[in-house]
């Protein structure tokens, strides 16, 4: 596997309490990763060079060119001037699949980077996990939210990158990603619960980040029914969960925190056994 | 100029000092955003639905559709089912540059979203801004920041979206223009700037986000010598930066900030007069 440098030292001037120094910072380095299937560049981001393996996974899963790991045969990461191509080899009906949307697909639209290729696919239905079975109480919330945080190396570096984990009630984190991109950290994360042999269903999605339709499209693609975020909802992630049964728990610092849709996954007290 | 809701209010169960309660919270609203060039979708971003003739604009200007505001002929925001088509008519020479540059697209790959279509595009070299005169002291750094949190109303109404302004020393904020993403409250001020008659060269572009290589990119097309962020730059916004000559500012709290490239810019004491 491939390794790429995760951050940089810049040199600065720093003025601090009035005083004018120069110093140096760590930041997260930030380089375009391209994917290609077949030989083809499908798309490219601006992205944290790290876990490339579980980012390629987790974007095939959530663009919906693969609906499990075992479609994907095969990962290359090799460096490409001043950015890496990521070689997906798909297993053949997953390729013969994606072949065939391709040629459905017209013109100069058609975005690589978050698959957006029309308002009706901005707004395509997510799965529906109002089925999903999955208990929380408060205190579990407030140690999800504690467990991720701690476990942001690249984070505690820089404080400039997102990270994205799974969290299953008496498990505890079962994986954290990073990256300089929300998006990317939760597509990362996507692909590290299904490589582990996971599913979504077993646990909450928990980011860091802001949550926009895409994080709860990604989360239901996922299958999981709980999605936790430090930060705020947009009123189309909140409707999308809502229409999806997901439960979703936001602005969470420290004890406290905001249960959006879906509230009754969440107990107040000690949760009851988990299904 | 059609106008659209940028706010929802949202049903919510808040736990906050231990005590459960129902509650309600305004929350951003986010709508996917078509971009159409002469009757042809171009780009579709999830954006919040205000100042859509800027977002227009300053998406032409910074995806190199356009070089000024002279080229665009027509704007038409058109409301269509859950999104925005936001109709472009362009001069004939931006059309037939436009209609050329689709020719050689190929393929399912080029991202209407960011314009990204291969890692080489994504390091496409950005204007030199080195020779732009401008020159900003210490105190305007903290004024120019100051300003920009006291201008973000949907900001102070959700907590939950982006800033970009542009200030001019000794004129202080010419415009601030907000949304969920960082890079569409870019594109918006990089319009409303246009549109007002400025240049970029005037003032510095000051942002509440973090800085990735795609906000250094914009305020370089735009023609801004100086980019002041709340947050912090990756690692490429920097060398990007230092490549185009730009001066960057981030990290600004309260009186402190730390610049990372081209200081000369900036003075510690008073500002010497501004050319």
């Amino acid at each position: 596997m491939s390794t790429f440098r995760t951050t940089a030292s810049a040199s600065e001037t720093v003025r601090r309490n009035g005083v004018v120094r120069s110093a140096s910072r760590l930041v997260p380095e930030e380089v375009p990763i391209a994917f290609s299937y077949g030989g083809s560049t499908h798309a490219v981001m601006m992205a944290t060079p790290a876990d490339l393996e579980d980012f390629a996974l987790g974007f095939s899963l959530t663009e919906g060119i693969i609906g499990s790991a075992a479609e994907v045969a095969g990962i290359e990461v090799v460096a490409e001037g001043p950015g890496i191509d990521v070689q997906i080899t798909l297993a053949d009906d997953a390729a013969d699949a994606l072949r065939t949307r391709r040629r459905h697909m017209a013109g100069p639209v058609g975005c690589g980077l978050c698959g957006i290729e029309s308002i009706e696919q901005a707004m395509r239905p997510v799965p529906d996990v109002g089925g999903v079975t999955l208990n929380l109480d408060n205190r579990q919330i407030v140690e999800a939210i504690a467990l991720l945080n701690g476990a942001q190396p690249l984070h505690r570096e820089t404080h400039a990158v997102h990270g994205a984990g799974f969290y299953i009630p008496g498990r505890g984190l079962l994986a954290v990603r990073e990256d300089v991109g929300r998006h990317n950290a939760l597509d990362k994360l996507c692909g590290a619960v299904i490589a582990a042999g996971h599913t979504g269903a077993e646990g909450a999605v928990v980011v860091t980040s802001r949550l926009s339709v895409e994080m709860v499209q990604k989360a239901a693609i996922l299958g999981s029914a709980v999605l936790i975020a430090i930060s705020a909802p947009t009123a189309l992630a909140l409707r999308t969960a809502e229409e999806a049964g997901m439960t979703l728990v936001a602005l969470v610092r420290g004890e406290d925190f905001e249960i959006f849709t879906h509230s009754t996954r969440i107990f107040s007290g000690v949760s009851a056994d988990v299904a």
